[in-house]
């Protein structure tokens, strides 16, 4: 059997340049001063180049959200503000529908799939289902303030996990990829890695998280300098993932490769997913064509994410929840964006004879 | 019978703060960090306040949309770059179901009413019913720049359509207004409406509207200065939409205090709709505790009635179409705030005994 990461790699291609142009120009015929529905239609042009062929994009629905579940070794080393347990309880909270991203979910017609990749409890109480899927790789990582958070196989595993997901999500009918996460001190994985990859001071890309780290922010930024100084300069950035990454970022780099070589849609979140998406766009360049950034989180990292990623997000409201929940939020303004390009009567329409 | 604005005037009652607090504190409690949903927490204590009691807000759906339409002889002073005709060929367009905002519509599930409150266009072609209501004070404005647009007959009469509009939409069953205009040359009466009742110079709230002007951007200042001269410091709000106002701003105006006396919450739009705030708020302070700010306009009046109004804005996407489509795009993040209230589990409930 394959790799459905290494084919996933493989199949991307890079989006069609040329009907992101037609849809633009579509956009200057329509019935409005041209321009005047400003980022919605960037949006709608995005649509369509990630489509191919025309200035039309297909309708951006059905979506379904994939939320990668992990642990982290390193909340040993004192950097979250809660116990590790919470990861557990809210994948929990989430399938029973009771989440913010589960009420997000409904608002928007999202069907919400958490996926356990790598959740230190076994979490045999949940049935297998459509709200959840058991591809635990390992019960979590390692601390990386003391040595490589995953080893290579594990990574792997996580990128394939992903990979797979993203292709049975657009096999069975899903026409937009809203990615999300829960994992108690995966914020520190994450500024780790875009530190790496990035080049930028721990200091830049570390912030408070979900909540004030139990020893503090200083000690935080420490534990990131820790990890990302046994990296060395300009490291590839698989071995960033096995050194300081994490199990739901390695499963999320492998849904947004996956999502792209399926020609979908995807709606990034914070920052979480931002890093996975920096991580993803460092192998296959031309994958990050079929991102779209969601909400500026507020999140040091994730900002500093974005800007790497050359990304405007649609929606700032001070969001630092994770669980797809911005993402979510921006499911409609997507679909939204690709209506009025099929939806709309031109100005030679309305200004035609009656 | 009495007039529907004069009802509405007399029944607004001030949002209840003490649910607001009821929310906020709610919020606190749930399964996610304090304050880790930003604005959105915001935006579902606002909702709670609104509707009064506790902290969980009533679901604000189904929502309708109100887009009133009226024309402006100020374009005879060559402040648009648009023909007058325009305004009739979208209000067809938009019954037609083929505008921008008819798109908008149908992605959040908002009924879509057009009201011709004084198209210059006598609109015989148009049938009365759901998406078209004939309420025509007057086939437009006179030209503000040589008199007055309206006679205060005519503001009370647009005053009292907007009124019985809202609180018609609210006894059929809607729960949440969303406002919207149609109108070549109105960017100028917002403008003009604005100066006035700021005090700022019309240089500050003056913009492009739907584009360059056809006798240049400081010719539309000069307008905008002449209408506002003739006010005199500290002008009546109503005695300012006489001078320089219009008949759709009048109309939303008389909306926005018909739905505040229903206790109904209310997405705001683009520059016109937030003047007609401004109006409506200077009579009648407390209605403005029921008004939500959709986005941030561009053009730049909007930005000045925001800050006049004390909102902040949900969505800052670059719009300046009008037509309600910024407040259309809020319409699921609202729904979404109430959904939080109401449908998450609290913290205790997800650390609970299993």
């Amino acid at each position: 059997m394959g790799s459905a990461w290494e084919a996933a790699v493989a199949a991307v291609v890079p989006v069609d340049e040329k009907a992101r142009r037609a849809a633009l120009e579509r956009h200057d015929r329509l019935a409005k001063p041209p321009g005047a529905l400003g980022q919605v239609e960037a949006v709608g042009a995005a649509l369509a180049a990630m489509a191919g062929g025309g200035a039309e994009p297909p309708f951006p629905a059905p979506a379904v959200a994939l939320l990668a579940a992990a642990d982290h070794g390193v909340v040993a080393s004192g950097v979250s503000a809660w116990p590790q347990a919470v990861t557990a309880a809210m994948v929990r909270t989430i399938v029973s529908g009771r989440a913010a991203s589960s009420a997000f979910a409904r608002q928007v017609g999202a069907e919400l799939v958490v996926v356990d990749v790598g959740v230190a409890d076994p979490l045999e109480d949940l049935d297998e289902g459509p709200r959840f899927r058991r591809r635990k790789v390992a019960p979590g990582t390692a601390d990386f303030n003391v040595g490589p958070a995953l080893t290579p196989a594990q990574v792997a595993a996580a990128l394939d996990v992903g990979a797979s997901l993203a292709a049975d999500a657009v096999a069975s009918g899903h026409r937009l990829v809203v990615v999300g996460e829960m994992g108690i001190g995966n914020t520190t994985a994450a500024a780790a890695v875009l530190a790496a990859l990035t080049g930028r001071p721990a200091g830049d890309v570390t912030g408070a998280g979900a909540g004030e780290p139990s020893a503090g922010i200083a000690h935080k930024v420490q534990v990131v300098e820790a990890g990302v100084a046994r990296l060395g300069p300009a490291p590839r950035p698989l071995d960033v993932l096995a050194e300081v990454g994490g199990l739901e970022i390695a499963a999320l780099a492998g849904v947004l490769v996956g999502a792209a070589a399926a020609r979908a849609p995807v709606l990034l979140d914070g920052v979480i997913t931002l890093a996975a998406a920096v991580v993803a766009a460092r192998v296959v360049p031309a994958a990050a064509g079929y991102w779209l950034a969601a909400h500026r989180p507020v999140e040091p990292g994730g900002v500093v994410a974005l800007e790497a990623l050359g990304l405007e997000p649609v929606l700032d409201l001070g969001l630092r929840l994770g669980e797809g929940t911005g993402a979510l939020l921006a499911v409609p303004l997507v679909q939204a964006a690709a209506r009025l390009l099929t939806e709309m009567a031109t100005l030679d329409e309305v200004a035609g004879p009656r």
